[in-house]
């Protein structure tokens, strides 16, 4: 498989670091192509702003929406931009590796992802009417494909379970899973978390690593979260609700757009 | 009352912006004391990297939570964090207003999160053990505060309803609203939500517009979201599991943590 492995923590002598390493020596040893983002290290800006944007009229009103559309549409995204948005179209797996910094990614990875994702290829693909609502959230660019996270958090496990008070960490992850995973068109694996990380010794870090090892010998073959396809007939065209009699009628949550009793994650 | 009002998006000339200068001016005339910080204005730093800890020996392993704590505690955060320290510590109420971008905040404010809740000021505050997990969720530094959220979304009000295929919204801010904002003691108020901001025009701004400056017109008043309290009795320890007693017992998801049948949000 051609894999394209993001990685964002500042310290490659962290544990974060380790577990790159960890996972990437494993996924080559399986005979995978390997390319690595690693935000920290190739600088990577993180604000959308209207130096994303070159052929923007300096005293024009800049709207990021319209702004990623037209740059997408006329080939005129930034270099460091179209270098990305080429390993996402190369790679067969996306893996993101993030310490979960306040319960979401470290602002350097949004900004990859908000200025990578760009209008036209990640969103506002597909046609857009009252009959059908693009092409997103299991279909689009990057439909066949699949995607995985592996995070690290500072806290216990028990707290992220799913009474413990951080809420659950399927729940935390969910807007990314769903909302930037599944979007544009992933197959998205259950995540690979490590929980008090800040605690870890030498003795601590080997299970770990083994469990990391085995999710990275398993990409292909592990089952992905049963997210609901947008344009499988589970919701209702155009408010895209949930059909009533999909669930309990008082059931909410993220847990409604997993479909039925098999769904992991 | 005294408000720091945090604004993360590029362009003044936006909706965003006149939201913004809606809500302070509306502010203004109520008599309150308004502190602006503009992230993009002011150019802020997203990331969280090395060059945060002057401090930090030049060859040392560079540990973010390690960091931060040490920083926080010599005084030797930098001179925008420290600023913005200053801001939250003196202002009663917060308000972060953002455009939804991938169901989460931009990369700027993230990183204004990232970086200004240091260790011994947002977290880790408080005592650490098998009797009690620190102050945080609704104790803290910044208890008896208030705090909320003013967000655009691209998409459509029922997309993010209850059933609605992006998830509800406000299981989409509860990481915020209850991880970032609830944690370091912040009474949290439901949050402004406006909707298909790229479809606006000038009759659609004003209904928007009024509802804004009702807001920020009650905002000493509007009951506050309910979350439980982490060391008011209702999670074991040090577990942090919700009480069983608390909930049907097949119960999970976010809205475990609002405390009974009134709860808003």
């Amino acid at each position: 498989m051609k894999i394209l492995f993001v990685f964002a923590h500042p310290e490659p002598r962290s544990l974060n670091g380790a577990l790159r390493d960890v996972a990437i020596e494993e996924l080559k040893a399986q005979g995978h192509e390997v390319r690595i983002s690693d935000l920290y290290a190739d600088g990577w800006k993180s604000e959308v702003d209207r130096a994303d944007f070159p052929s923007l009229a300096p005293d024009g009103r800049f709207i990021p929406v319209a702004a990623s559309k037209k740059a997408f549409d006329t080939n005129t995204l930034t270099d460091d931009v179209k270098a990305e948005i080429e390993k996402l179209l190369w790679a067969d797996t996306l893996i993101l590796q993030f310490p979960l910094w306040w319960f979401a990614m470290p602002a350097i990875l949004k900004g990859w992802v908000d200025r990578v994702f760009a209008y036209g290829f990640a969103y506002g693909v597909g046609e857009h009417s009252d009959q059908r609502w693009g092409d997103r959230y299991g279909e689009g660019t990057l439909a066949g494909k699949r995607a995985m996270l592996v995070v690290t958090a500072g806290g216990w496990e028990e707290h992220y379970a799913p009474r413990g008070i951080n809420g659950p960490i399927d729940d935390l992850l969910f807007p990314i899973n769903h909302g930037i995973l599944y979007y544009p068109g992933y197959d998205v694996l259950p995540p690979f978390v490590a929980y008090r990380v800040d605690r870890f010794d030498e003795a601590g870090f080997e299970p770990v690593a083994e469990r990391l090892r085995e999710r990275m010998r398993t990409l292909a073959t592990t089952p992905t979260i049963r997210y609901r396809p947008q344009n499988g007939g589970d919701y209702l065209v155009p408010s895209m609700q949930l059909r009533p009699e999909l669930s309990e009628p008082d059931a909410t949550g993220f847990a409604l757009h997993l479909n039925g009793a098999g769904a992991a994650g």
